[in-house]
């Protein structure tokens, strides 16, 4: 049996269907829109870049944000026409970024798929990266309203400050709870809130209204982020998608080794210097970091942090009007945080 | 004495000083305009984006696209203080694929100093190279014309698929004359293009002056792209700022190369074959290449090429009205091909 069909089964049963699964099946008319749109504009008159293009589309990945973009727009009665194409341009920002971090990061494996980077070479990355970027200003252009342009080029100015914020702190346990948030702000949930604040633009929404997405959209991101720098200590690989432990091996300043060290003892901080601060690691050492975590009660922590997130997600929802698009991103919020992928 | 005092110097006599200097010299209050409109919004909140910008502005550069905005404005008596924001915009976008050209190519040197990443590493130069392109879609937003973000947009993607069209034909020696022109037309000569194109919309062109202007900056982009493909085979060290040789080094498709494996024999065929298809190079092949394209004529013959492109940008200046600038503009066109830097 295919996972499909058995996603399909969940489906009809009602049973087990997570809240985003299930905004996926409502706005499925309106992603396959967004995704023949993609199709559309990634293609180039040099063959690498549509290649590179078409790969990365056949990696798929959740599409979350794009997602963000349509719901907002369908929750309030907006100009789907307009949203498809934005919502396009979110998802080859966001595509960019991807490629630009995997050239950065190193990281050999990404959506279960082996990296761009790794396939076609570094050069080819940062290349595609720069014109999947200039893509999505196209695109904006065509849509033609300098709103969105300005939310967008804010948006992409601030996430590549928050990768350059990540790269500082990289190693640096002395790194202050509000400098990580900053980062994660930055790097993550500023194309969340983007996203969503689009959403809001496209349909002639009250200034009011459009902050409350943009704000639902910022601590959607966090707790997202929050939660997925929790799984990398937690997840089981297979659901994850990519190897636990990645942001370990990096020496990744994250939610639960900022909350670790907080904790250590004299002994535990020797072994978060030598590994994150000194990037000294042996085969051992991850599971040894996954034990010091287990006995602090840290992933538990770092949930409830990430769920505060999500519930001040929640509570930027309340001016909406009813739907049931924003009774899903309700649940939704609370979601990213428990998810296993 | 300074090297400043130097060319004062040379000012007050008249004597040996470049059309460019010379439109440098006429248009310094407008470029210390931009200067500072560069240096103001360089800054970051985050201190490795502002440090590695200072570094890219101490490394100054010709600065020759803002150069062009700032003529073309002032030729046609536009809006100088949207030229300012506008030339600062090119300049980003130049810097930003300068820093992601720097870590493709693994280059070492670029205007006499040490490239970024090889200071900063790999990747602060990726990411500080998004933040400067993001950047100048912020004060393309700023400026509040479409016009000029979809101009500018539009370059931008084409630089992209330039740089990945040089990519692909990387040590293909059969690649064809067209296809070469294709490659620098897009990864050089659209950015020119533009930011002359732009100094026309600041002015209020009509659309005949605006589409005169971009043509004028496309031609002059392909006269100066070949030239600097020769003169990394044929310049002195001193005066390029760069290492001669660096193409070959790196087997790049470039004019004098396929100009010379046109009218290669048998046994240069087979050298060019070894050194550029297959990369193995030995201490004394650059010498070899230089002397090979010294018996076949193959700088004059590029140098001939290239001044037809100057004499077209020339042409596509006659419907502007008589100025001076306009006069240096033509004089530009011709000096671009035989500079020695």
């Amino acid at each position: 049996m295919q996972s499909n069909e058995l996603k399909d089964m969940a489906n009809a049963n009602g049973a087990d269907v997570s809240p985003l699964e299930r905004l996926v099946t409502f706005l499925r008319p309106d992603m396959d829109a967004v995704n023949a749109e993609i199709t559309a504009r990634m293609t180039s008159d040099v063959p690498l870049i549509t290649n590179i293009a078409k790969y990365l589309i056949s990696a798929g990945g959740k599409r979350l944000r794009p997602l963000l973009t349509l719901a907002a727009a369908r929750s309030l009665d907006g100009d789907m026409t307009r949203a498809y194409g934005l919502a396009a341009t979110v998802e080859f920002i966001h595509t960019a970024t991807l490629l630009h971090d995997d050239v950065v990061d190193a990281s050999h494996e990404r959506r279960g798929q082996a990296v761009a980077n790794d396939v076609f070479g570094n050069q080819a990355s940062v290349l595609v990266g720069d014109f999947l970027f200039s893509r999505a200003f196209q695109l904006m252009v065509a849509d033609g309203s300098l709103e969105t342009l300005r939310i967008l080029s804010d948006a992409s100015a601030i996430i590549a400050e928050g990768e350059v914020l990540q790269l500082q702190m990289q190693r640096h346990l002395e790194t202050g709870w509000e400098d990580y948030l900053q980062m994660i702000g930055a790097k993550t949930a500023a194309l969340f809130a983007a996203a969503c604040e689009v959403g809001a633009v496209v349909s002639a929404a009250s200034p009011d209204l459009q902050k409350s997405l943009h704000e639902y959209g910022f601590s959607l991101g966090i707790a997202f982020q929050m939660a997925d720098d929790l799984l990398d200590y937690a997840a089981e690989e297979e659901k994850l998608g990519k190897k636990v432990g990645d942001d370990f091996r990096e020496g990744k300043i994250s939610a639960p080794v900022l909350l670790a060290y907080a904790k250590a003892d004299a002994a535990e901080k020797d072994f978060w210097r030598r590994t994150i601060g000194r990037g000294e690691q042996t085969e051992d050492d991850l599971a040894q970091a996954q034990q010091i975590m287990s006995r602090h009660n840290i992933i538990e922590e770092g949930l409830a942090l990430a769920e505060s997130y999500a519930q001040a997600a929640q509570r930027s929802l309340e001016p909406l009007p009813a739907s049931h698009v924003k009774e899903l991103l309700h649940q939704i919020a609370a979601y990213v945080v428990r998810r296993t992928y």
